[in-house]
């Protein structure tokens, strides 16, 4: 700092002034330009732990997440935190503590949260990375917390989810509005609060256009593109089989569009299809391109991030609930005008 | 401190000595059990901020990426760094600095660089998504410093990368072991390091077993589905067209799916496919499952930060390649026993 203060001509505490509160510090801006010059010039670099024991603030967001490795929603998710981070100064200091599934994990989940408030962070992300309720680390109270695509059931922790409910709805109203009634939906057991609440948005797109929901059209099956073909082969193959199918997800979709292609099936002609996640390498990708819903995941991100860095949080946590947009591509058309299956052969 | 010391019935001086140097304290085992028994019944945390000062040591490494976003490989390279670097007690603190190709890139860089150094990381990863040549930001030099996906053309920093060229020449190998003579390469003109390697890779195995190198049997296209799609036409649609393709991704495999399929071509009794990256999403989920080369993502991220980590650096900065596996799945047969193509019309 010595030397900055030479180049530039000035005091040390004139530099420390402003490399402390820029704003506040009553030296003129031309002034301050001549410090940052020298600063650039000298190779001056600010030791943040000092900086950081001086005002109780280390400029790191923890972002504790269950299983980055095993997901295509990670990129984004981290990606909005850590824009929003890096756009207030901040960087993110990530562990990721596997499968939800794995004995460990809890384990994992509290020794992680530890080390991120051992390292003072100002606040940590607790992210997982399929929608789902949990209970989080008891010392996750000792800090700002807010959990990201998951919730506590006593809303205690402020949380931001996908709107599943509405986008579940969206999907099947857009298909009951191109005039399809027989509107399949294959569906996974996940063990995520997504699978309920989606089958709640269907049935409830079916009822507000006072069509009767048919049981024997929602099929439960592994959340992939062979769960999907597989799945909706019991579809397909009924009596009186729907006209357009909506999906759990894209890679259902894809196993829809194998399915359909086993049994000579046209998309969208013979079988309108609506998927799920906007997935990169599916989606815009398959014959025809995929008519889907968007997961929120870079905004989701960005706003958990953003809430953990507000001056004054609300006296409730928030519970943010953020929509899915329709991405209209090319698998959604009309019925066909002569319906397939058995029931219909005169 | 003092309440753990009172709770445990020991000296302040005691818990200190636990904390800092475990195992050389002299301190009975019985007596550090009953130490870190009042440590958890207080909740005393350490601070970490004062060790640093102390030590000279954060216990944080950087990882500094180009773009997590648009890229499915993300996830595995972190994976793999934060698993090595939770094993030694390290943490991860992550900057994704945007595509290579926008011009603020190289100004975020340097900034992501500097806002690490400042924060007293203990070394940084600078990883890319897509393994390239590149020329780092000089400050890089201040800290230990590793090449994640990517290299500098002097060498003068460690580097992790794919075995680019050995793959190819496993894949074309593999598909000449199956009495392939006409292989086709479709691959892509990205600015990456890997398409030349790969074109090498492929060339090499051809001369490897004495087959003349056809340049119509390579074709360029983007990097997509769209794009194989596009670019195995001119192969398919040739007089003497290939009876297997090797593919410069799984994307433009799917791509190569298509246009078989388009052509009445069965995969892989007309066509023999080998893909490259063993993309989750794609790869185990076409029909027939694609045979591919897989990509060692966790490998070089865990290989990255233990190099970090080492006591001792060489003399000499690593220049690591690690091998990328065949995963043999379904799309490949021997040849058809009749070619097609007008070429051998009779």
């Amino acid at each position: 700092m010595h030397d900055v203060a030479r180049v530039a001509g000035v005091s040390q505490s004139s530099v420390s002034l402003v490399l402390n509160d820029p704003e506040n510090c009553g030296i003129p801006a031309a002034t301050q330009e001549r410090i940052h010059d020298a600063i650039r010039q000298v190779g001056y670099r600010t030791n943040r732990l000092a900086r950081a024991m001086r005002l109780d603030r280390t400029d790191t967001i923890g972002f504790v997440s269950d299983d980055i490795a095993t997901t295509p929603f990670a990129n984004q998710m981290i990606k909005g935190a850590q824009d929003a981070a890096w756009e207030a100064g901040r960087l993110l200091l990530i562990v990721n503590t596997g499968a939800v599934d794995h004995p460990e994990h809890a384990e994992l989940e509290s020794a992680a949260i530890d080390q991120m408030l051992e390292r003072q962070v100002d606040g940590i992300v607790l992210a997982a990375m399929f929608h789902r309720v949990l209970t989080p680390p008891p010392a996750l109270k000792e800090t700002r917390a807010v959990l990201l695509d998951a919730r506590v059931a006593d809303e205690s922790l402020p949380s931001v989810v996908p709107d599943e409910h509405g986008a579940a709805f969206a999907a099947t109203d857009h298909l009951i509005g191109y005039g399809h009634r027989r509107v399949g939906f294959v569906t996974t057991d996940y063990p995520s609060a997504a699978p309920p609440a989606r089958l709640l948005g269907y049935r409830d797109a079916l009822g507000a256009h006072s069509i009767a929901v048919d049981d024997d059209l929602v099929v439960v099956g592994v959340s992939s593109t062979s769960g999907g073909r597989a799945a909706v082969g019991d579809l397909l193959d009924l009596d009186d089989p729907p006209t357009a199918v909506f999906c759990y997800n894209d890679q259902t979709a894809m196993g829809v569009y194998q399915a359909a292609r086993d049994r000579g099936l046209r998309i969208p002609e013979d079988l309108s299809v609506v998927g799920f996640d906007d997935q990169q390498l599916i989606a815009a990708e398959l014959v025809p391109p995929l008519t889907t819903m968007a997961l929120p995941h870079y905004a989701m991100g960005h706003w958990a991030v953003s809430y953990l860095l507000t001056d004054e949080l609300p006296d409730e946590p928030a519970q943010m609930v953020l929509p899915c947009p329709l991405i209209e591509r090319g698998s959604v058309t009309e019925p066909p005008a002569r319906p397939r299956g058995s029931a219909w052969l005169s």
